[in-house]
């Protein structure tokens, strides 16, 4: 039995996250769905980690166990003809047998757009969160400096999540400018729920001067989520790659 | 009566094009109906210029007469209020009298994005043309420096055009990688229909080594559009600007 490795891209617009569910389409249920009809057998696709509704990705993972004999450009070739525009998979190649998706990922990188200007934009507006006035870059950078290194996240984690634990390290954290938009780009080896619009959600808070870095520190160290900023919608959120 | 100017950003993809029409839904339509709500009188929009259907702006630029006594930023508030979320308008401003958005325009720049790759992308699928094959960007380039200039464009315009004369301005034109993206930047005193899709066509078939840039540039010469290559995609192209 071949055990294959395919990477995604989707605009998570129109669907109701990564995750088969009863009550709406999700980016698994339309894979699978048309894997199925290539390889002609059933497919159970694992994925790296669930996106939630309206999240994107230009580097999602998953791998799914087949008996089909077709050539991996053959697959490519035929599971992008039959997936809506919005989904397309850009790599598929055999692994090993022991590769899992999930348990294999060392680390994962995500970005979060933040459009900050006086006027939404019609062209972002699925894929940014617009913030009206005028942030203060340099304080949230300096206020994210703190995240890097292995860290409690608890105050940054949705309620009600099942984690076993709230300890992840992250490697690496940066905002990009590139005016309007404001990209914040975070790896680490794991995320909670919700945990980066979590972090962004407070991390606005610092740029319009209502939290001072050094409080969003605190936050943090408290591990108490009542602290925290919002959470940030999710049209701002891209899983950009999942490092193995 | 007062002369307002406003600026306009707009994704193109669920419109008939920037003209109003009596077979479907434009941007100049849903414009003028909003304003005249807010105006509380019928509002006649000038427009720079036509965009075709699919095509997007981030600087379309047209004026309107007014009895209103709403401030402009009023009046900017307001009409962003009412408008759907794939249109909106960044700047109103007093202008005199003489103002007229297209007469007084000096020049315009467009942009036109190729996504070149082997695999379509979900992301920018309705804001770029996806290339397949790698592309020759540098003999893109050579072949595009000889459009700056004077020059009679007659190669690169639409059959059926009522333009009195083929000749324009071509102030600049560069070519920006950001792999997998291609980006052309144009900037002429004026444009003929279709001049820049045209052109984008026929370079791209540069690129692909179909045509060599000497062999554009008698394309060029010829005044013979049945020499050019196709007309590329409307989804590519972006109105960045119109300068006064």
């Amino acid at each position: 039995m071949r055990n294959i490795k395919i990477t995604i891209e989707y605009d998570g617009t129109g669907y109701h996250g990564w995750q088969r569910q009863p009550n709406g389409i999700s980016i698994q249920e339309v894979l699978e769905d048309k894997l199925a009809l290539i390889t002609n057998g059933a497919v159970r696709l694992i994925g790296s980690g669930r996106t939630d509704a309206g999240v994107h990705a230009v580097g999602q993972v998953a791998n799914f166990k087949t008996e089909t004999k077709i050539e991996c450009s053959g697959l490519l070739r035929g599971i992008n003809s039959l997936l809506p525009m919005d989904i397309a998979v850009s790599d598929v190649i055999d692994v090993n047998d022991e590769f899992h998706s999930r348990y294999s990922a060392k680390s994962k990188i995500y970005s979060y757009k933040i459009y900050n200007s006086p006027v939404r934009s019609p062209i972002y507006h699925n894929h940014s969160w617009h913030v009206f006035g005028e942030l203060d870059v340099e304080s949230m950078r300096s206020a994210s400096s703190c995240l890097v290194g292995t860290r409690d996240f608890s105050s940054f984690c949705a309620a009600g999540g099942d984690a076993k634990t709230y300890t992840r390290t992250v490697l690496n954290c940066s905002i990009v400018e590139d005016a309007p938009m404001i990209v914040f780009i975070i790896e680490a080896d794991g995320f909670l729920r919700y945990m980066v619009r979590n972090i962004i959600g407070t991390l606005v808070d610092v740029g319009k001067g209502r939290t001072t870095p050094e409080a969003f520190q605190e936050i943090m160290i408290r591990q108490d989520r009542t602290n925290a900023g919002i959470t940030a919608p999710p049209q701002g959120l891209v899983l950009r790659e999942v490092k193995y």
